[in-house]
């Protein structure tokens, strides 16, 4: 007997069909004689069609009274998947946030899960009743429904297996695991049967978008083992755990890209003590991240060119900044919309010599120029032309091994 | 200043333009100074997509669950509203059932209301706020989450206005009040102004929709005036009070219909003592409710007929239920279920004479042949064939003034 923690994504609840067959999925794991609460999302669409009313009313809607919409979402998948297991003759019931209750801090749409109560839920289990709760969700000390933003019922069930002592979460989603590349794309690419929680951050802060990243983070802080696998299908998923616990056989795990940056270029800036503090003290203080950035020294030496990254989304307002910017001194601002990142993530690669290399040789095979470069301990970026990304994945995933 | 419920029904929120509607009339009665406490049925179309979904699951879903299900989507319309009002600079919040509480008794999915918690909501309205509350639901006494049947947002209304010791109760619809009679048949249909309690239970039992005959039944106990009006104009609707406040100029209020009965005739039946009981009493502990009844004596004056008018769906099981009775022996039955049952109704048909007579004489000049009777101090109903109803109505409606 192990106490899990399901968690059924949209998709893996998006019709009745498939509520369906989520009631079959916990009905064998408590024919198993395994102890279990399922954490459930929203029907696949249901988020975006309320989220769409409340536009239609204000875009600026009131977020308390987001939170008290969206929530329904949730409680609609509960109410189904418990009715389904009834009827399936599992003793099974929904639990709704406020009847657990699950407290939260926080603003709304932004909370932070703090406490959970696990008395009645676990007299519950105890009693052979599958408890359904739903993701995503909670209640502020004040009464009011909040909500942990989107994806939050990752946050939910890791939360949950943690307070209840789990002995391990499973992600339920709509693809096999976490895969090497994303195999839309690359269809070679391969899933990846483990993977550490630091490898996993990296890949899914950089575009796989199997399972939230906050989520992995909480996960990795109290060390719950995950796994993040198919509903529709009975194949292995990808386990999730700590580094000590892997046998790195292969330099690189996995090669990411995103496509949500830009680049942007200050040209001919003077160059003194302060000016990088001078350009970039501002645009943090507005809560623009900027990623990677490299400086060039001129052909007159007396000016600079700066070059750096952010989200493509806050290209107009980090122009708008830097145009206010009384501070610096400089030719013009140039931007490129049209880059890519690409990286490659690996816990094995601090350990083998020669992977940075490999990588940059690779590419400039290729013929494919790096705009700008950041490492980290288990990950290594660059920045290329848009058009040259899908070139640059199934390079990559051919010399470090992965096909 | 007057303190107000204001109910919405589906149609009347069903869309976010609607919404955005009803906000205004909110807004509206803030201006005069009015407190107001909304109740908000589920968007038009939403608890039948909650309930096809349900089926899809199971044609017997759990109940407990079912409520779960179905009450979210009074919860989106509460958000919705609430967030309209305070786009519209106007203060409001969405009270959800658990978190006033609304308290109730009996089962799922038909549940009574017990108790309202009113100080929170008391002091948010002296605070100047507007409370948007779900109609239709509670929560039970061991915090699961009830239905009080459909159509039961009126009941929520009726018992929020009682506790809150509302000034009146105003039932917001898609019609500008209670009719004469059904204004899509009979064009020359016309609005009553005023209307008896009394008058209105047998005008909504017998088929004008407008509101929930449990509701009035509340209202009239307690004495809460009650307004049925149109969201969509600003006409005068129609007031529901106690009769000692309205003067009756006709003897007739209004002429209601209904095809929901069957005849069924026992032929040849022994006519002996106590027949009536052995035909009735298993009925009646079938649950079937029996309406109108006639007994004629036969030609052999040895054997008599029995005609008698049940639901139509009810009447297979009443045809198994008499052909298992083995206490009366009969020659044969027969059924007919098209027929209609037509009704006119009136608080003052008590003191004016002849309205009997001049019911039947307007049938018989339109050659409609009267198959059964009923009668009670303001109300007289006769069965006639389904094919003579528009012509009955019509007619009944000239000659009883009422054009």
């Amino acid at each position: 007997m192990v106490k899990k923690v399901l968690k059924f994504g949209g998709t893996s609840v998006g019709t009745s069909e498939r509520i369906q067959h989520v009631a079959k999925i916990i009905k064998k794991e408590r024919s198993l004689g395994n102890k279990i609460i399922a954490i459930v999302s929203a029907m696949a669409g249901q988020t975006n069609e309320l989220l769409r009313l409340s536009k239609e009313i204000s875009e600026e809607f009131n977020k308390r009274e987001l939170d008290v919409l969206l929530s329904s979402g949730e409680q609609v998948t509960c109410a189904l998947l418990a009715g389904c297991l009834i009827n399936s003759n599992v003793k099974a019931k929904s639990w709704l946030n406020w009847q657990i209750p699950i407290l939260t801090v926080g603003e709304h749409s932004n909370a932070r899960i703090i406490n959970i109560h696990i008395e009645k839920i676990n007299k519950y289990l105890n009693e052979d009743g599958v408890a359904i709760i739903p993701g995503f969700q909670g209640i502020s000390k004040n009464g009011d429904i909040t909500s942990l933003g989107r994806g939050g019922s990752d946050a939910t069930a890791v939360a949950v297996a943690k307070i209840f002592n789990a002995d391990i979460c499973e992600i339920y989603t709509d693809v096999d695991g976490v895969f090497s590349t994303d195999p839309n794309k690359i269809p070679v690419a391969k899933k990846i049967d483990k993977i550490s929680y630091d490898e996993m951050l990296e890949l899914s802060s950089l575009g796989a978008k199997v399972i939230q990243s906050s989520a992995v983070q909480t996960a990795m802080m109290y060390d719950i083992p995950l796994e993040v696998k198919s509903t529709f299908t009975e194949r292995k998923g990808t386990k999730i755990f700590s580094q000590e616990n892997i046998d790195y056989t292969k330099s690189v795990t996995g090669v990411a890209y995103s496509k949500d940056d830009a680049k942007i270029t200050i040209i001919g800036v003077e160059d003194k003590p302060g000016v990088a503090a001078n350009i970039f003290e501002p645009l943090s203080k507005a809560q623009i991240n900027v990623d990677m950035v490299i400086q060039n020294i001129s052909s007159d030496q007396k000016t600079t060119d700066i070059t750096f990254t952010v989200k493509r989304d806050e290209v107009s307002k980090t122009k708008k900044i830097l145009k206010g910017n009384n501070e610096i001194i400089y030719k013009e601002i140039i931007e490129n919309d049209k880059v890519a990142k690409v990286s490659i993530v690996g816990a094995g690669m601090v350990s083998t010599p020669g992977v940075t290399y490999r990588m940059f040789r690779a590419l400039s095979d290729e013929d494919i120029n790096i705009l700008a470069i950041s490492t980290s301990e288990i990950k290594l970026s660059v920045i290329i032309e848009e058009e040259n990304i899908l070139k640059a994945i199934k390079k990559l995933h051919t010399i470090f091994d992965l096909d």
